[in-house]
């Protein structure tokens, strides 16, 4: 049994509480969130459930001193942004607790936020703990997957990666969140704004990168709205002629002139079907593809929890998940 | 650059010698081999190209000897069996070599061999190296790739992984060691004396077991012969009615009366299709499928050679593909 403090009960966080719920070898001794109208609620009743036994805490020290049994990982869920998130992952840490968290930035850190990245990394070591950012994307899908495939390859010239879904079955929130049913205008103030971006890709390339051993001059990270010839009409949505459908973001790593790795998101509502496909160009060639694509939510749950055991069995540090012993499911 | 000892210089030593040769990460200082026959030969002359500077030496302690550059991995490409193998190597760990083999039944030896696995595992660590079995099956195709397919799983309830083949493109060797043209009395014959087993079903269902925190009551094996009704006919080989076009060999993993795993090995002459496919029935349920199929003589080769860079920075004993860091090509 592995026991949990989770860190941050926004909808992420209330979903791992259900996941975790549902499983036999880990369980929510600890919650932390500073909403203070959270605190004192019962962890399980915020994620829409029964009582669960924990109740959230503003602080880490009142989680840590309240809870029944001694948490062993952090299970952090806050933001998306290595700024932000540090000095959160360093009060765990100093308490002694292993970290797994969603943090996309935290995915790899080592080329954006190489100063933030070794404090942790220092800071974990010297409490003999380990720490990974992982995820479905980044994490898994885009850039962890990709690089073990290339495990059977004798040479490999170039990375490509696509990640394609029809947002149509998917809920509104998220339809809106790609920017489905917007105007061109809206679109490009919304992508100004940052808030169309999906984070992690450039985090996503410089990991495949690391792992293959290659140097990247420069990257792209492109944001471009689908724009629709006809109407598509849904339950819950129309877009008209002339207005996005979805986004179709595009990350670029360069050697030189060539873009050696090129990943290809495109979340919109009415494509014409579902797929995570890794194509590496190589020695020998390789195309893996999942039919229907890999539910990100589900995925990004079980993931983080899965990673538990292995941060836990990992020497100490911040890891990637090319150091970390293998993330597997496991009951 | 990594320094690597081969030991066993029979068809896949030299096809190994090759594919090192071609990277700039890696090279063969040394090499070793029992036959008198190939004492003093240069390693590249017998890969069939030109002189590489290694002479092959009959035993490990001539070859460490007269090595230019220390060894600091032994590739070893010998035989199937912990039996055999384990003398072999705990000769390199003994010389403070990490160690890399194809040898299928070190890919996972805990069950079937575990005193042995135990003794190689304590002195590895007694010199302070670790060493993996390794290889594209057993090794990753139908065990690693499925178990790290099943990070994004909030839980497995089944694993199933098909391995089909079109043996009709490959040599004649190939197609003679899966049955191709026999009939079912020499099929059976052939069966009977084990030469035509796919050696390591058994270990990569124990991996995919071990990985997901599963304890099989029990294992099948079984082999087949896959009978035509029609004749088929290739450039070198004619498989009449009733003859073999090559062997079907299923592992079938047990927890109570259910078969939790079941791998799926298919090669035949005539095959409609090649693919290595593996279905995780779960939530989610996975499909991932690679079309065309992986090709075992560049696999085996490239991800031992990448597996070299893992073992020497894992911590000493006998690791497999799941406590290894990440195994992927790196130039």
């Amino acid at each position: 049994m592995i026991n949990i403090i989770q860190l941050g009960m926004g909808p992420l966080g209330c979903k791992m509480t259900n996941y975790i719920r549902d499983r036999k070898t880990v369980r929510t001794v600890a919650a932390v969130d500073p909403d203070p109208r959270k605190a004192g609620t019962d962890v399980g009743e915020l994620a829409g459930g029964t009582a669960y036994g924990v109740e959230i805490r503003s602080d880490l020290r009142a989680a840590l001193w309240s809870a029944e049994h001694r948490p062993q990982v952090a299970l952090v869920t806050t933001v998306s942004d290595m700024e932000r998130i540090t000095p959160q992952i360093a009060a765990c840490l100093e308490q002694g607790l292993a970290v797994v968290s969603t943090c996309e930035e935290l995915f790899y850190p080592w080329d954006e936020a190489p100063e933030l990245a070794g404090s942790l990394d220092q800071l974990a070591k010297d409490n003999g703990v380990a720490l990974v950012g992982t995820g479905v994307n980044p994490g898994f899908l885009m850039d962890t997957l990709p690089a073990q495939l290339t495990a059977v390859c004798q040479r490999v010239d170039r990375v490509e990666v696509h990640r394609v879904q029809d947002a149509s079955k998917r809920r509104l929130p998220f339809q809106r969140k790609i920017g489905a049913g917007l105007s061109p205008e809206e679109f490009a103030s919304r992508k100004a704004d940052g808030s169309l971006r999906h984070v992690g890709l450039t985090e996503s390339m410089q990991f495949i990168a690391q792992a293959l051993g290659w140097t990247l001059d420069h990257t792209e990270d492109i944001i471009e709205p689908i724009i629709v010839d006809e109407e598509r009409v849904f339950p819950d949505l129309r877009v008209s002629p002339g207005y996005a459908a979805g986004v179709l973001q595009t990350g670029n790593g360069y050697i030189g002139d060539e873009a050696v790795i090129r990943l290809i998101f495109r979340a919109a509502v009415g494509e014409s079907e579902s797929y995570d496909e890794v194509i590496v160009h190589g020695e020998p060639n390789l195309r893996s593809r999942i039919e229907g694509g890999v539910n990100g939510d589900v995925a990004t749950c079980a993931i983080s929890i899965n990673a538990c055991r292995s941060v836990l069995e990992a020497s100490p540090g911040l890891h990637t998940m090319a150091s970390l012993p293998m993330v597997s499911n496991s009951r």
